[in-house]
């Protein structure tokens, strides 16, 4: 039995308010158990200067934690003058994923800021952001095609993430909250597409190693995992769920 | 008319949510119209160097906003490196404002953190953010006074702000939104405590000036406002509103 | 009596020295007592890129401190890499005030760089450097005129600025020296134009508070004492002085 | 046929030349194909503030390119006075790798400071780093043997690290170098121990995805070529290459 | 004849006016034509944590201009954030050359922090600077002598600076202003002490070469101008002159 | 004798190995005794800003080390977030005295971006670089000849440098390793040209001085050791050292 009694395949509980800010195109708050992520998606008209004059958009990704999200007050970055690694790693990451699932072609010259500001955090902050995140760019282009600014929407699939780790005992678990993550010996975040395609594979051992079926385990936890969050993505998402693929078909 | 139907001496509605983060000592989340603030309490058991073995503790206020709390999106301090003046020059005022109402020689050698983080932007948010966080501060005393840390509460009086200004039109108005307070030939912000008394005012005609009458009928404004906004404090307190000022008493 | 010999409501010595510096287009030394300031003003014949192309023109300021200006030596903010809150309060408050007496209309697309370095600091600097910097201002538009480059002097009003506070024995003080600053429960810069109208008023009780009667009373004093600095401007502006306001009568 | 005559399955050359540089307590230069890498290991007798008195060791990376070590010239990170996103990325991915093979309780509290500088890139820089840098640590370790300061050799199994991708074609290939790297669907990482366990498995697909078949070719790619790398690295380390794993042994 | 109507071996007019600023324990304004710098010395009395415990102080120093010292304003290094490479050459330069005549094994566990600030530059700053802030060391040190700090003068030789340059049209000049310095093949800076000993000598020819026996005649006309030099520095210094290498001597 | 047996007027040995790294249009790497650095020269087809449109090129340098070039390891520049005084002081000198001998004016808008890397720091690395980087220079502009982007050698003559010193024994000796460098009073770096010209002299005593006497041993000295040099660089050079000059000699 988990720390927070659930199965070792059971996710917490997530649930995603769209339209949770005003000014964004996009906007959600996501939780997922305790963790909660405001994902806000802001379109620009433009795209930064090594992309100009190519007709084509570009999706960026920016992180960052309320000082007061976690346990121990952390000093704010702004305050310390930089970003710090972990914080550039994972908006890299958030990044990359959306763009796999977006024909930035069709977008025109434009930017999509996505913004994942963490209020409160309990684990699996990043793959929240990207499962938030991906919802707030959809809200966003559904924005633009009912601004008729774009005439299809240009998300080519779902995209969600979630994590699974090997406790010290060898159990694999699904979707792990702080204390977990903490005491495991090996974490993996998974990014994965609506056709169960992967985007990101990112497993660590720190001070540990895993074989290979230790990662099929894993990687068959993740997949039964983020078949469930795509249906939440779906019912927040509403009609515009069915607009997903249509630039693909063609 | 104001641009909300608002009377000129009208407040926004305001709602304080407290205990809103789980993992600060104290937290709320406080609406003033659109304008949204989580107020975050931290208490760490030491003091900064300058401070040590004086037996005395000290507030220190930060301040932020989401990229996208407002209509355009704003570069993250964190990604230029350094802090706006407008933010040094906010959180300065919410920590000096704050230590006007708690006797420091009463919390031991004890820094409490103020966080205040603007998710949504609709003008007022410096005094949103002093009137959010007077009540966070109180909730995380009340948890030194539960954990019996200290023996009485240390917030010797009420504390709370909101702006009044002067527009074009010479018209006096109380609690400026975002478009008033662009419009504005004056705006002043008052930081006033549950006795009466001013513990800040900063007054400021950019590219106008004011005269002394006109200066008088804002501090009536404000005054007026600001005693419903302690009512609104009290009420969110419960019991803790009665143990505030019992440090003064002695 | 304070200590330095002076009634409450009498001013330290001030003398400004006119073209201190030969480069800049305006420059003064401005004395008050023993806090010496050396402000220029330079004029660059184009404007921030947020303005450019709407026919007018712009007043920034900066400000700094020698390290050796204050009793113990501080450390450069240029050696810190980053520049303090203080500063920056202190520079926004100079550039708006000196916008709330020039029309900035009538200076084509320029700026006005003022630069308010202080060489001997006790007490007052902000509010000497005001106090010179209209000086320098002035000066730097002269040139302008006479290099016709301007037709009519852009400066609507005097402009000068000083402090009043209270002690902790209830007294109401006029232009604080260092000392005094560091013992009064309430410090207030007050920035006044030659018509008596406020531009700025920054009361702040630090760990105090004040009533709306002691308001009053610092508010008198300031006005008697900044009549007299605008009398010593007069003075050192020479024919100058005629055309302060030669805009506005149009 | 691979651009440079390489079979899908074939490494670049790879040498490694043993104490290359005279000051550090290990020092490598790795060549692999084309790109080279100076891969220093310093010991220093203290950890880092967070560590201490734990009677324990702590090992950190740095990761840096000259340059001119590319086709373009780079601005040099000191210069731009931040590190890139992408640098922290891979300096804490070759600690965290480095850090699963050693046994950090037995080193003592001393800290192993791995510098990893490119000084000529075509393609896996940071999978070269880390097989190199694993000799590096190895013989600065050797050093503290030889010394006595510590008696057994505290790594636990050998390391290192190789790419594979998915070309446009679909192709699965071993080793990328640059201009296949650029050119690729997908791009993994993959570090992995001398028991042919995964340390470290990074998958990323920029603007694409990749299915669990395609993983699992990938993977066994990368275990052939990783075996192959591990010969290289007994032949350099000589003698030292027998005492690896006498800790985990006991 | 020179574009100031001097003859290649005269100096520009040099003041020297000592306790100009009432904090710093030493303190001159120099003025060297219309180049003038205030030189603060400031004792701490502890020095940087790599000289502890060693019995002897330090000397270290700093350089700046006010923006507008120039004829075009700079930016100041403040908001840069950052100092620039002239600046911190100037700066090593002072600091080495007013260590090398004071015996810091006298002036106990103290550090003399020099300040110069530039407040109008016409050529040669650093040699001002070098003058004048020996005066101002002297001046400090003097102050640790009447307090029974120390008890002799550490100070072990007169110090001074000068420039020297070669024209286009090869006339060899002493002193140089701006417009000479620019129109300048080689440019050379000279210290020396009062027994007539180079301390540094740096020789620059950009985008220019220059001759053994050129640097003959520069050299020759630079000790002339020193030793004027020197005497200007023991006019101001009074008594405390006859005080100086009393250290040596013993 | 001197602590690596050699003579008081002898050089270490050094190697200069042409085209080391592939990606650069000029690059060396060059040795002297235990001193390495890798010197490489990139072409820019483009100049800074500032001297754009003036039909002229630039040469600019950047000077580094591997952190652990040293005996002790130097924390990184990039990971301080700013480089330091000393690397400032040296890459200005470096770029200064490339430019000496490069008539910027036959070489179109372009940059010539000098990278000097120091990757094993034995004393005497200032002057290797700018020896090696004289050769890596020539390589560059060797290339734009053979691609007929320039028609002439637009080096005017040969460049290198080296270090002379005096020992507290009062000996004067060539080319200092750094034990020697850290024992001398006095060290001078010399740069000096094919035709005997010096373009730089640094002399410096560091809490010492010397007399013109010693001067001149010491610049007699460095001559004798740069011809030699400059008979290395020509080997190093084969063909392309005959082409120097002929800019100067139309």
């Amino acid at each position: 039995m988990r720390n927070d009694q659930r199965e070792v395949n059971e996710l917490r509980p997530i649930t995603i308010t769209p339209n949770y800010i005003t000014h964004p195109e996009g906007s959600v708050l996501i939780t997922v158990g305790n963790t909660k992520v405001i994902c806000n998606a802001s379109i620009e008209d433009r795209v930064p200067p090594f992309m100009r004059g190519q007709g084509k958009g570009w999706i960026t990704a920016e992180y960052a934690m309320l000082p007061r999200a976690t346990a121990d007050r952390n000093i704010r970055e702004s305050s310390k003058g930089k970003v710090s690694g972990r914080t550039m790693e994972i908006q890299r990451l958030i990044g990359r994923a959306l763009r796999s699932v977006v024909d930035l072609s069709k977008i025109g010259e434009r930017t999509v800021w996505v913004d994942c500001d963490v209020i409160q955090a309990d684990g699996g902050t990043r793959t929240a952001s990207i499962t938030g995140a991906f919802v707030a760019v959809v809200l966003a282009f559904g924005k633009l095609l009912e601004n008729k600014k774009i005439g299809k929407m240009p998300v080519t699939d779902f995209l969600c993430a979630t994590s699974v780790g090997i406790l010290p005992d060898k159990t694999a678990i699904l979707d792990l909250n702080y204390e977990e993550d903490f005491a495991a010996n090996v974490d993996m975040n998974i990014v994965m597409t609506g056709s169960g395609e992967f985007v990101e594979i990112q497993g660590t051992g720190e001070e540990a190693t895993f074989s290979i079926s230790e990662l099929q385990i894993m990687l068959k936890l993740a997949s039964e995992g983020l078949e469930q969050i795509i249906g939440i993505q779906k019912e927040v998402l509403g009609e515009l769920k069915e607009r997903i693929g249509e630039t693909k078909a063609n």
